[in-house]
C-alpha cells in the first residue's frame, strides 16, 4: 500500500519538489533507504549519507535545500524530525488493520469500572472496580489499572504495565514491619504513554498523580504520592521514590534513581544512571556517574578513591608548608 | 462511611482527648486535612504545620501533648506513626468492599497445585503443578507462581510477580552457553510482601529462599539459590545476584545492586544506587554513590577521577621531596 | 526416580570409576550432598569440600582424579561445569511430567500469528498477527509477542517477557512531545533465552535484533533498534538504550546501563552496575563502579570528589613551585 508523495504533503505541509505521483513503499534511515523509500536528514552532519541516499525523496530543513536538490525528490520543513514523526503516524493510520474489538473478550474488567466507549482494552488486562478509562485511551495486552485508578484521554499502556499496586509503606515495629494500607489512589491526565512492565504505585493517603503529556518508557518505578509535571519524559529502568515532585518539561535519562521526598523544578535534565540524592531548584543538566574505563584503570582508581579525604589532607599539608616556607 | 474516634481508640488504644463520637471522613496529611480528617504528627520538627492543620483530630506523641491540646482533639500514642499504620489497616478493613471470590475464574491453576482455603488468586493469575499457597496469602492480578514453588501464610503478591522462572544458569561451551535447568525451587515464609513486576527465580539445585516478614518493593530481580533473611525490606529496582546470603533486618536502598555469592550480616542498611561488590560481616549504613553535579563540574571531575591514582603519586613524590628537603 | 551412574555415563560420557548400578536421586552442591547425590567440583579451590563431601559420586577434572579417588564413586571429565550443565539437561527430560498441551487454551493468539507445531505457548499468553514462533520455542506464562515480530527456534521466554512494545520514539514540538510511531519489529535468532519480565523493544523503521545464543536474565530492558550479537549474555536489570550495537561474545553485568547509538565490539566484558557512555572497540574488561564504603567515609569522599579538579590544579601549582624553586 504506496503512499503518494501528493499525499503526504497535502496531508503534512512541506515544500514538495518532486513528483506527486512518486509512491512511496517504506520509511527507511537514509543509508538503508531505496527508491521506493522516503527518508529524512535529522542533522545537517549526515550531508553525506544524503548525498549517498537512494532515497526516493527525502525530507530536509530549509538549509539543505541545495544539497538536497543535488540529488532527486525532497520535502523542505523548518522541522524535519518533527515532519517524520507526523509522516509516521500518518503511515501507521493508512496502514492499520482497523480494530474492531473494544473490550477483548479475554479482558477482566469490573462492573464497577468506567471504560469509555472510545477506549481499547486489550487482551488479558485487568481494570479494577471504580477505575476510569479516558476517551481514546488504549490499554495493550496484559495491563493492570487498580481500583479507582484514572487514566485520562488518548493514552497508550503499554503489555505488563501495573497502575496503582501498593506504595511501599512500613511502620518499623519491634523488628518486624507493619503495613500501611494504601488508601490513595493514581491520577493520570491525557496523552501519557506508559512503557512495558513499568510500574506506577498507589498513594498512601492522596493520590499519585501523573500530569498531562507525560511519556515514561519501559520498566520505571514511580513511587507512591510521586506527582509529575506536564510533558516530563523518562527513559528505561528509572526509579522514582516516594513522594518526589517532580517539575514539567523534565528529562530523566535511562537507569537513573531520583531519592524520595525530592522536588526537582522544571527543566531539570537528568543525565542517564545518576543518582539524584538531593532536590534540585534550578534548571539544567545534572550528572552523576562515575565514568567507565579498563578494568585494571578502574581498579587503581576506584582504590585510591576510597582515600580521597586523606589525599586532600595531605595536599593542604603541603600547600601550608610551602607557604609557611 | 465515618469511623467515629472512639471505636478507633476502643480498637487501637492510645489516650483520646476529644469527642468520641466525633466522625473521622478520611485520613490525611497535617497540611491537606479538613475538619472530617484523622492526621498524624510523625516528628516533632512537624509542630508548625501541626498548630497550622485544620485536621479534626491529630495522634501525637507524648512530647507533643502540650501543642496538640492548643488546636483541638488528638490521640496521645508513643509511636504514632505505628498508630497510623495500625489505623490505616482498621480503615481499609471498615471501608473494604467484602472479596466473594476465593479463585478468580480467569486464573488458571493446576489441579496439582494446593491452594489453601482461606488463600485469595485474583484474576489471571498462574499457579504451577506443584505449588503451595498459604493460608490468607492474596495473589492480586497476573501474578505467576511456578512449579513446586512454596508460600506461607499471610503474604500479599502484587499484579505481575514472577515466582520461580528459572535462574540464569550457563556453562560456557566453545563460544556458546548451554543451559544449566534450575532443578531448585522458592520458598517463601510467612508475612511476605512482594511488590510489582518482581521476579523471584528458583535455585539451581536447592531453593532461594526468602524468610518470614521480608518485604520487597517493585521490580526487584532476585537471583537463584538467592537467602533473605527475616525481615529485611528492599526498595524499587534493586538487584540481588545468585547466591547473595543478605541477613535478617537489613535495608536495601532503591536501585543498590547486590553481586553473587556476597555476604551480608544482619543488620545492614545499604544506600540506595549502592553497588555491593563485597561480603559486608558488620552491621551499619554503607554507601557508594556518585555525586551529582551540574554536568560542566561533573564532567571535570570525572576527567580527573581517571587520573587519581598518578595524582596520588604525584602528591606523594612532592612529599617525598618535602621530607628531603 | 533415580538415574544410574551407568545410564548417565552412556549418554554423557565421562570416564566413570564406580558401580554402574549406583541410583543417584539427586544433583547436589558438595556440602550438601548424601550417599543418594550425585555432586561436581567447579574448581580445584573445593579440594577441601570435595574431601568432606558424603555425595556418592563426584564429577571431576583429570587434575582431581586422585583427591576423588581417595573418597568413593566418580566420573573424569574436562570440563566438570559443563557436564554438570548437560547432566541437569538429562535429569530434567528424565523425570518431567510429559506436556500435552501446546497452545493452552487461556493463551491469546491471533489467527494471523504462525505458532510452529513444535512450539509450546504457555498460560495467557498473547501472540499478536503476524507474529511466527518457530520450532520447538517455549513461551512460558503470561507472555506477549508482538504483532511481526519473529522468534526463531528452541527459544524460551519466561514469565512476564514483552517483546515488541513500542520502542520510546519522541519528537519534541513546542514543549511537548510528538509520538513516533514504531513501525519495525523485533527479530530473535535461534536458542535464545530471555528472563522473566525482560522488555524487547520495537525498531523504529527497521526491527531490533537479537542474534542466536543470545541469553538474558530477568528485568531487562532492550529499546528499539539495537542489535546483539551472537551468544552474548546480559545479567539482571541490564538497560540498553536505543540504536546500541552490541558484538558477539559479550557479557553486560548485573544492572549495567549501556547508553544509546554506542558500539561495543566483540569480546567486551562490561561489570555489573557499569554505565557505559562510549563505543568500545577493543575487547577486553570494563568497569566504572563507586566503591562502596561505610557511610561516614563515603560522605568524605564523595564530598571531596565534587573538589576533584581543582585539587588537581592546586597540585599542578604545587608542582610547578617545587620546580621553579
Amino acid at each position: 500500500m504506496a503512499l503518494r508523495l501528493g499525499a503526504i504533503v497535502d496531508a503534512l505541509g512541506g515544500e514538495l519538489h518532486g513528483d506527486r505521483d512518486l509512491g512511496i513503499e517504506r520509511l527507511a534511515p537514509l543509508q538503508n533507504a531505496r527508491s521506493d523509500a522516503l527518508s529524512f536528514l535529522s542533522h545537517p552532519k549526515y550531508r553525506k549519507e544524503l548525498a549517498a541516499s537512494l532515497a526516493g525523496c527525502v525530507i530536509v530543513s530549509p538549509a539543505m535545500r541545495e544539497a538536497a536538490a543535488a540529488r532527486g525528490a525532497f520535502i523542505v520543513t523548518d522541522d524535519p524530525y518533527l515532519y517524520f514523526a507526523r509522516l509516521t503516524q500518518l503511515w501507521k493510520r493508512a496502514h492499520a488493520r482497523p480494530e474492531t474489538v473494544r473490550i477483548h473478550p479475554s479482558a477482566v474488567v469490573d462492573p464497577g469500572a468506567f471504560v469509555d466507549p472510545t477506549a481499547r482494552i486489550g487482551a488479558l488486562c485487568v481494570v479494577e472496580r471504580g477505575a476510569r478509562i479516558g476517551a481514546g485511551t488504549i490499554l495493550k495486552s496484559r495491563v493492570t489499572v487498580g481500583e479507582d485508578c484514572h487514566l485520562g484521554a488518548r493514552c497508550l499502556l503499554h503489555p505488563g504495565v501495573v497502575i496503582g499496586a501498593d506504595g511501599f509503606g512500613l511502620a518499623p515495629h519491634a523488628g518486624t514491619w507493619v503495613k500501611i494500607e494504601q488508601l490513595g489512589a493514581v491520577r493520570i491526565g491525557d496523552d501519557v504513554e506508559i512503557g512495558a512492565n513499568t510500574c506506577i504505585d498507589r498513594g498512601a493517603l492522596e493520590d499519585t498523580v501523573i500530569e498531562d503529556g507525560v511519556k515514561l518508557d519501559n520498566l520505571i518505578q514511580i513511587g507512591h504520592n510521586v506527582r509529575i509535571g506536564k510533558h516530563t519524559a523518562m527513559a528505561g529502568c528509572v526509579g522514582v521514590a516516594g513522594s518526589a515532585v517532580i517539575g514539567a518539561h523534565c528529562t530523566v535519562g535511562g537507569g537513573a534513581i531520583v531519592l524520595g521526598h525530592l522536588t526537582l523544578a522544571d527543566g531539570v535534565h537528568i543525565s542517564a544512571a545518576t543518582v539524584v540524592t538531593r532536590s534540585i531548584l534550578k534548571p539544567g543538566q545534572y550528572t552523576g556517574v562515575f565514568p567507565i574505563d579498563d578494568n585494571a584503570a578502574w581498579e587503581k582508581n576506584a582504590a585510591t578513591l576510597k582515600q580521597l579525604h586523606s589525599l586532600r589532607d595531605r595536599l593542604k599539608a603541603l600547600e601550608k608548608k610551602d607557604i609557611a616556607g
